[in-house]
């Protein structure tokens, strides 16, 4: 058996999201499809992070153990082929057995995409967060600088969540704005389930002016998840990817991060 | 009667270009159906450049008579809530009588983005052309530039095309690179059907180092489609939108163009 680790991007538009499931409508599902076809027998992959329905990926990062050998890029040409359209693997690398495609990560990025608009988006439909409210843009800085750090995130866990511990550490919020288009890139050691949804709920909140940034403080420290906004909409957010040590040498980045400038 | 104009954005991918066919499955046919729900009578428009199955809509423009008084931004709102997620109407303008989306345009711009990359898109699948070869972004400089002014483009126009002539002028192609990503911009007074398509055909066969820059005079010179390359996919082309005189105050930005940056 030989450990082999594949990144992945996908629109997730059409999928109930990463985790496989009985229906079969999954990434996960469409992907260990097209990766039992390439090598003719069944396989099973590890991701990353798991992405919610509606939630894209720009370098979904799996591991499997094969049972054959092949070169590289033959498993990404080969699986391609039977990927559907909106799913591709981007690049192939053959790992230590005790790489995991999960446990080995230090940290993972996130970004999300808002359209701030009196207009609905149409182009961008499923691909975009949007907001018809104008936003403060110091405002959600100073919101957002507030969950800088390792904190008890409970307040933005959703209930389903599985993680054993509720403390992560969000090293960066970056918002950036070009023209309509709001951007929020998170880069923490590891997401919560929903955390980054909430966040962005409780962040549209203070943008809006609906509450003031130091209200932030307050959702955190009640440790409860009926502090925080609503779950924002999952259609613009998008998993950049994971970060390992740089001796292994996984890529992190793919063709489809630069669709985005 | 009033004569109103629409800005229309949409993603042409789950239609069969603008134009209104028998099956009803085209932008204008979604737009006709919403607009006519809205005055709640029948209403026919007329665009500013028509579009082929697949390919998108920035700043679509089109001029209706309407029967009934709205405010614009009615308009705007009334129709949205008629049409598809994928189909939004962006603003709306009463103009004066004389106005004509297509006869009082005075140029018009279309962007195509194209993929360069050994892995075909999925994320930005329908939304973006694909070459898995290098291209010679200074080659297709130089081929571009010998297209610009005022050129008799037979060998560029579709057997289909209904324009009275093939004598059209390009004032500009420009043509810049963001990672993965080429980004083409057209500027000419009108296009010919199939006209960006078969360029782009061409400048790829130059870009690839199929054919050398100083073909594209050869291709010219024939007045012969047979002369030019292959028409070139249409996922990757953007009808970005009309200019007109400037004085009558129709916009020519939308949201949507903020998206690529």
């Amino acid at each position: 058996m030989r450990r082999v680790a594949l990144g992945i991007a996908y629109r997730g538009t059409a999928y109930q999201g990463w985790q496989s499931q009985p229906g079969g409508c999954t990434v996960q599902d469409k992907l260990e499809a097209a990766l039992s076809a390439f090598v003719d027998q069944p396989v099973t992959t590890l991701c990353a992070g798991r992405t919610d329905a509606g939630v894209h990926g720009l370098n979904q990062v799996v591991h499997l153990d094969s049972p054959v050998e092949r070169e590289p890029f033959s498993w990404v040409r080969g699986c391609n082929r039977y990927l559907p359209q909106d799913i591709a693997v981007q690049w192939c690398r053959e790992v230590a057995p005790g790489f995991h495609a999960r446990n080995s990560a230090r940290s993972r990025r996130y970004r999300y995409l808002l359209l701030e608009s009196p207009v609905r988006p149409a182009l961008e439909d499923g691909q975009a967060g949007w907001v018809f409210r104008p936003l403060d843009g110091d405002a959600m800085r100073a919101a957002a600088a507030r969950l800088i750090g390792e904190h008890d995130f409970s307040s933005f866990r959703s209930s389903e969540c599985q993680a054993a511990s509720p403390v992560k550490t969000l090293y960066a919020i970056q918002i950036t704005r070009r023209g309509a288009y709001w951007r929020l890139d998170f880069h923490g050691s590891a997401f919560l389930h929903h955390m980054i949804r909430n966040i962005m709920g409780c962040l549209v909140a203070v943008g809006s002016g609906r509450q003031p940034p130091g209200w932030i403080d307050a959702v955190l420290a009640a440790r409860d998840r009926d502090a925080a906004a609503p779950t924002f909409a999952a259609e613009g957010l998008y998993f950049v990817g994971p970060q390992y040590d740089p001796a292994l040498g996984i890529p992190e980045h793919t063709p489809a991060m630069d669709w985005f400038g």
